[in-house]
C-alpha cells in the first residue's frame, strides 16, 4: 500500500475507535478532515476514519511554516494520512488528542456541499452520498446496524431457522393499489409487501423461522412514517396462540432494547436521546383489547369510529398513556386480513395484537394468531373477494398437518426511529426511498 | 395451550434437538408424522418437529386396540401431540428413541402429495412449500442459515458497519437487458444487480461497510447456476488495493467455510457431502493472473478467445486443477467494468480478482480495486458510453476525500451450492425463482 506510506519507518496503523491502546505511542492514521480550526502557530484539525473523530494538534514550529500551511488550506473532507502521537487529554473530546508529527495528503478537497452550517432536508437528502459522513447520521445508522444485530441475535439463539421469503411474487392477492409491478418474461410479478404466507410454510417445516429482508409498499401518502422501500423481520412460530405471540413480541422488544442501549449509549448521546425512555422498557407491556383502547380514546378526546381501524393520532395519543410499548388485541374482524383467526369468543374479532411504540411512535409490530381451519380460510378467501386458485398452495399448509401457529412483523425503520428518538423514519436507511425520492 | 394439551398432568415440552436431556423421562412432543412402519402388534411412527425427526415406537398391548388403530392408519404430515419416555438406543436413527404412552391427534391428513418415492424437479419444485419438509432440503436450508450466521460475523467482528444498499435504482446505467424494470409514480425504477456503488459512498463515510440483500438479474438463460432474484453480500473497504481485497477474501472465505463446517457437520453428512474436500479450505489460495490462467488452460485443452471474459466451461476445467480456490487476477480492461481501476503496469488490465471454487464450482466472487482518480473515472464513463449524470453522485466521491478503496460480492446461493456439494442452486433458497418458475 505504498500510497498511504509516508515513509520506511511509518509507526503502526491505528483506529480511532480504539486510539486509547496506544497513549503515550506514535501512530499511523489514515481518514479525512473532519473541521479545522487554526492560529497563526497552532491548529486543531479534526480527523475522521469511519470508526471516530479525534482531534489532533499541530505546531507550526514543529511542522516546519510549509507544511503548517499545507494542512491549515486544506479543506474539509479532505483524506490524508497523519502520523502522530497520542496523548490522553481530558479537555479533547473523546479524551485523547493526536498530536502531528508528519502527514501526508492524498487529496485536497474544495468545495465539499455540506458545511458546517444548517441546510434543509432536500439538499440534505439530494447530498446523502456526502451527508452520510456525518457525527449524527453516523450514530443513526450505527444503531441501524446494532438493531438488526439484536434481531438477527435474538432469533438464531433460540433456534429459528432464517426462511427468507421471496422478493418477487406471483399474484397481486389483495389490490394492486400499493404494489410495485414488474414484467417477468411476459407476465406481470409484484414485490412482496410481506413474507408472511412463506413463514406460514417455513414454520410447518422447522417449527419456528423467520425472514429478514426489505418489503416494498407503493405508498401514495408521503408522510414521515412511510417508505417505499423498508426492511421487516417477520417470524412464525408453529403449535402458538395470541397469547404465546404476544409473550414472544414482549420478549423479543425488551432484549433488542436493552442490547441496543447497552451497546449503543454512545451513539444515542450523540443524538442526544433520554435514554432512561429506553431503559423503562421492561416487562410487562399493558395489553388491552382493541374495545378497551376504544373506550380509552373517547375519554382522551380522540374518538374512533365505530369498528374502524386506528389511525395515526389515535395510535400516537394512546401510545402518550404509556411509559412502555402498549399491545392492543383482538381489532374488528371487517378491518384486518383474511388470514387471521377469528376470535372463538366473538367472531367480530380476530386474534390479532399490534404493538404500539411509546412517545407517540405508535405502531412498531403488526401480528397473531393464523386462521388454520381448512374449511374456515376457504370460507375467509371468498368473503373477501380473493380468487381461491392463487392461494392453493397457501390452503395445502391447512391440507397436510395444520396446526396452531402465528407470528408477527416488524418494520425496522420504525423501531430505530424510535429507538434514536427522532421524527422522521427516513433518516435510519442509508438511501431512503420516497414518493417522490429514488435518488441517489 | 389447550389445543396441544392432553391432560392436565401432561409431561414437560421438548424438542427432538434436546431430547437427549431427557433419558429416562416422560416427556411431550409435537409434530408431524414423517413416516411410518407397522405389525399387527408394534409400530415404528417417526416424528418431525422441525428441529429434528425421532423414532418412536408404539404397542397396541399398552395403547389399546383403538388408539393403535388410529395411530397406524394416520397419513403421512399427520400433525400430533404425542407423551412418552425417551429411551436411548444405539439401533435407533439418532440414538434415542420414545416410547409412546399417549398421543393426541390435532389432523389426520391424507393425500400428502410428496409420497416417499422420486419425483421429478418441476414436481418438487411446483410443491416447494411443502418439500421443505424433507430431510434433504431441511439440511440444505439449515446450512444456508449457517452460512449467513457465518458471514455476518465475519464481517459484524471487523467492525465493518452494515450500511443496505437500496433496492430500488433511478438508472438503468449499462443497458436494460438483464435489468427488471418498474413503474415508481410516473417514472422508471430498476431494481438493483449490486449494490456496491452504494457501498463505496458507505466505505467513505465508515471506512469499511457491508451490504447482504436480495439482487435481480433477468437471466434469460436458464442454467443450473442462475437465479433471478439471489443474495449478495458485498463489503468495500477504503485504503485498500487489490493484495488486500484478495487477502480479505481468502481470510474470509477460509472462516465462513470452517464455521459451516464445525457447526453444520451433521447436515452436511444428511446430504453425504465429502467434509475432507471443505476441511482443505486454508490458507493460501493460489493466485493467478488471467494471463498465466488463459496459458492453463490452453494447455488443458480449453482455450479462451484471446482477450475474452471466461465462460463456465472454464472455471470449471480450471477449478478442476486446485484443491481450493483459485483466485484469478487481472482480467482484460475490455471485458470488466468501467470502475474498475486500471493496472498501472499494463492499462489493458484491471486490477480485479474472481474466486472460483474448486470441484468445478467456479466464480462465487468478484472483486477488486476501484478506480479512484475522478478524470480517469470520467473518462472511462466516456469510454463505456454511459451518460455521466448519472453518475454525479458517485463522482463525488472521487471529488471530495478520494482514497485507494476496493471490495468484492459474493453470491450467497452460489457459496451454499459448494459448501452441499449439490449441482444446482436452486435448492439452495427457500423459493427459487427462475426464467420459469415465479411460483409458489
Amino acid at each position: 500500500m505504498t500510497l498511504q506510506r509516508i515513509a520506511a519507518d511509518q509507526p503502526p496503523l491505528a483506529t480511532i475507535a480504539s486510539i486509547g491502546d496506544h497513549v503515550g505511542q506514535e501512530v499511523t492514521l489514515r481518514g479525512w478532515l473532519y473541521n479545522l480550526r487554526s492560529s497563526g502557530k497552532i491548529a486543531f484539525p479534526q480527523l475522521r476514519d469511519g470508526t471516530g473523530i479525534i482531534q489532533c494538534v499541530a505546531f507550526k514550529k514543529a511542522l516546519g511554516a510549509e507544511a503548517f500551511d499545507v494542512l491549515t488550506h486544506l479543506g474539509q473532507e479532505s483524506s490524508l494520512v497523519v502520523v502522530g502521537e497520542v496523548r490522553a487529554d481530558d479537555r479533547a473530546p473523546g479524551g485523547y488528542e493526536l498530536k502531528i508529527s508528519r502527514f501526508h495528503v492524498i487529496q485536497d478537497a474544495k468545495g465539499y456541499p455540506i458545511a458546517p452550517k444548517e441546510h434543509g432536508p432536500a439538499f440534505l437528502h439530494d447530498h446523502r452520498h456526502l451527508w452520510v459522513r456525518s457525527r449524527r447520521q453516523q450514530a443513526i445508522l450505527r444503531l441501524r446496524h446494532l438493531s438488526v444485530q439484536a434481531i438477527r441475535h435474538y432469533f438464531d439463539s433460540r433456534g429459528y431457522v432464517l426462511f427468507d421469503s421471496p422478493i418477487f411474487t406471483p399474484n397481486a392477492c389483495e389490490g394492486t393499489s400499493t404494489l410495485f409491478e414488474t414484467e417477468y418474461f411476459g407476465r406481470p410479478a409484484y414485490l412482496t409487501q410481506s413474507g408472511q404466507l412463506y413463514q406460514e410454510a417455513g414454520a410447518m417445516a422447522f417449527g419456528r423461522t423467520y425472514c429478514f429482508g426489505p418489503t416494498f409498499r407503493a405508498e401514495k401518502s408521503g408522510t414521515r412514517r412511510h417508505l417505499t422501500e423498508f426492511w421487516m423481520v417477520e417470524p412464525e412460530i408453529a403449535f402458538a396462540d395470541l397469547d404465546d405471540i404476544m409473550d414472544i413480541a414482549e420478549d423479543f422488544l425488551v432484549e433488542i432494547v436493552a442490547f441496543v442501549v447497552d451497546k449503543g449509549r454512545r451513539h444515542l448521546e450523540t443524538l442526544e436521546r433520554d435514554v432512561s425512555r429506553l431503559e423503562n422498557i421492561v416487562k410487562p407491556f399493558p395489553r388491552i383489547t382493541y374495545d378497551e383502547a376504544c373506550a380509552q380514546l373517547a375519554g382522551l378526546g380522540v374518538p374512533v369510529e365505530p369498528e374502524d381501524d386506528f389511525g395515526s393520532p389515535h395510535e400516537t395519543r394512546l401510545t402518550q398513556e404509556y411509559d412502555r410499548p402498549v399491545m392492543v388485541h383482538r381489532y374488528p374482524t371487517a378491518v384486518k386480513a383474511f388470514y387471521m383467526k377469528e376470535d372463538p369468543a366473538n367472531p367480530a374479532r380476530v386474534l390479532g395484537v399490534d404493538v404500539l411504540a411509546p412517545e407517540g411512535y405508535g405502531e412498531i409490530i403488526g401480528g397473531g394468531a393464523r386462521e388454520d381451519d381448512l374449511d374456515v380460510l376457504i370460507r375467509k378467501i371468498a368473503e373477501h373477494r380473493l380468487p381461491q386458485e392463487y392461494f392453493e398452495w397457501f390452503l395445502d399448509l391447512r391440507r397436510y398437518g395444520t396446526v396452531p401457529h402465528g407470528g408477527f412483523g416488524m418494520g425496522l425503520e420504525r423501531f430505530v426511529a424510535w429507538i434514536c428518538g427522532i421524527p422522521h423514519i427516513r433518516e435510519t436507511i442509508p438511501f431512503p426511498r420516497t414518493i417522490d425520492r429514488l435518488t441517489p
